[in-house]
């Protein structure tokens, strides 16, 4: 067994501590990582507070890993020592389903295994990535692309892929009009991204504070959704939209901005249901759609095109100490856009 | 002016009563058509009790029409004398939007023109098909097949469209699995289309009582939404869902039969909003949709579709004097599966 420190919560409501924990010995495939940077995404502060169900703590969160590899097992063949890698949201699947062999691994229908609060094929519980390393199958790691920074591809493997996948899927390009709902963490990264596929982007905040940044960032559009006039401005407008926004928001105004077979996805979900109105979806052929990250290489290609793109996200670089404030921060909404913990502070 | 016989009501609980109206004296591509057989659709009922929205009374409903070419305007090329047409849910649209343009004016950006409880662009209300003659402009007007009976023509022009439309458009076809929710007027049409197109098909009615009906359609699957283990074992199965039911489901329930990248889709607009969990869609990449009747284009390709494929509702038909009646009988679900006014008892 490998011994790693850790940040460890021990309940809803308690602070992150120090740990110490144990990375299982490397089986064939598995690779260790030397974590050197983790992002922290809103979905680690739902987990630790347990808001997304029963957690077993104590809990180690973080699914946006950039490392080092600093070990392979003896039938890797993907990575060596010193490789740049990465690991988002998930660290295994079966494999086998019908969504795995189509390159869908974060859709198995035998359940994809979690970074963290998840239990593993050795029936171990999964801990993430605020930790000093991490054992991996190969197949389940991402080559970070040697223009891209550690502390900056950290993010990527979250809030890149998860806005990544649903403009890749949905055909976002030249020709196309894309809006993103909320400019955080995920909406950053969606609207560097889709100006990058060539997309017309907009971004619809709910005020304007952040409008300098989201023009610099690739926009080519910024209305508040605070003022109303927006709604009519840009009614039967996008081709997709892309909700960044986990909170409740009012779905038929919303609804009302797409054009015909226009998509609305939802890339967070809102804790309660949400309802809307059928005939604003029967009017012009419009989907509501959801998206859950990426599969694995789907997620190497976002790498890749951010590489190519030179799209990083904008970040926080915070000490281990720093994680209680940091999740505060992030729930008032006070980052701009990411907090990325050096892990050489642990 | 051109006289002409109909049925019509004078307010929300007033019975259907014998009528005359006038049609316009041919414009230059106009067509006059003697109906010989008029369809009664669910629209209809709700148009008349005046539930979806105020309505100028009095009010001559159906936009299921089967008839014949009697004149035709000076510069008409499609049509002649003695053509045997049909006309659907729309008489004209503003053919210069980006979505007419398209051949999509069921969708058009200034808005499609009704075939009854509209106003034309010559300002005047229009009527629909329970009538022994309509006017209307030759692109609006589509050919009926020689080898499909105008009495069973009829119903094709909105439920056979409203349902080939999203299969269609969502690429039913062999490998792919289909649920029609619901076998009334629409359903039925579903299924048999559905099938045609080469889909395997599963209805999901909330009993098994017309199981054997169904089967005989085409169906390959028959199961009763009443019976909570239909829910359990068909999780994840279906590509597509088309739901014909307008009234309000739980659209949770449904979504879970979708399997990765499905799509349950409304043809029907329940009058209060849904409700859904996000979540349901993000787990799958699953999406909820609505469409609406069809082109004129595609209304035709559906026409000639169901031809060679020898797909015909199956109606009862009724004398004018029993519309009344068969308004009772629809809101009863008393029906198999559509009533069709033979408008020569006029």
């Amino acid at each position: 067994m490998i011994t790693a420190k850790a940040r460890a919560v021990d309940g809803p409501d308690k602070p992150f501590r120090p740990a110490e924990i144990k990375r299982r010995d490397l089986d064939s495939h598995d690779v260790l990582i030397e974590i050197k940077y983790a992002g922290i995404c809103h979905s680690d502060i739902h987990t630790a507070h347990g808001e997304w169900g029963p957690v077993n703590y104590p809990l180690v969160p973080g699914h946006e890993i950039a490392g080092v590899v600093t070990a392979i097992g003896p039938n890797v063949t993907k990575y060596k020592v010193g490789d740049r890698v990465g690991v988002g949201c998930m660290v295994d699947s079966c494999g086998e389903c019908e969504n795995c062999r189509k390159g869908e691994e974060q859709y198995c229908l035998n359940g994809k295994i979690d970074t963290y609060a998840a239990v593993d094929k050795y029936g171990e519980p999964t801990q993430g990535g605020y930790s000093t390393h991490i054992v991996v199958t190969e197949d389940f790691v991402l080559r970070i692309p040697d223009n891209i920074e550690l502390d900056v591809a950290a993010p990527l493997l979250c809030a890149g892929i998860t806005t990544y996948s649903p403009l890749n899927h949905w055909n976002a390009g030249p020709g196309k009009k894309i809006a993103v709902i909320g400019l955080g963490g995920l909406g950053h990264m969606a609207v560097q991204i889709a100006h990058a596929m060539g997309a017309e982007v907009t971004v619809l905040s709910q005020t304007l504070n952040k409008k300098e940044d989201g023009l610099k960032l690739g926009a080519d559009n910024y209305f508040a959704t605070s003022d109303l006039e927006t709604f009519e401005k840009l009614a039967g407008t996008f081709d997709l939209i892309i909700n960044t926004v986990s909170a409740k928001i009012n779905l038929d105004a919303y609804l009302g901005l797409l054009t015909l077979d226009g998509t609305l996805v939802n890339v967070g979900a809102p804790a309660e249901p949400l309802s809307l109105s059928v005939m604003n979806l029967i009017g012009h052929r419009r989907s509501f759609a959801g998206s859950m990250i990426g599969g694995i290489r789907e997620t190497q290609e976002m790498l890749d095109f951010c590489a190519e793109h030179n799209i990083v996200p904008k970040i926080e670089v915070i000490s281990a100490d720093q994680i209680d404030e940091a999740y505060e921060r992030v729930l008032a909404s006070d980052v701009k856009y990411r907090f990325v913990i050096d892990i050489s502070t642990m």
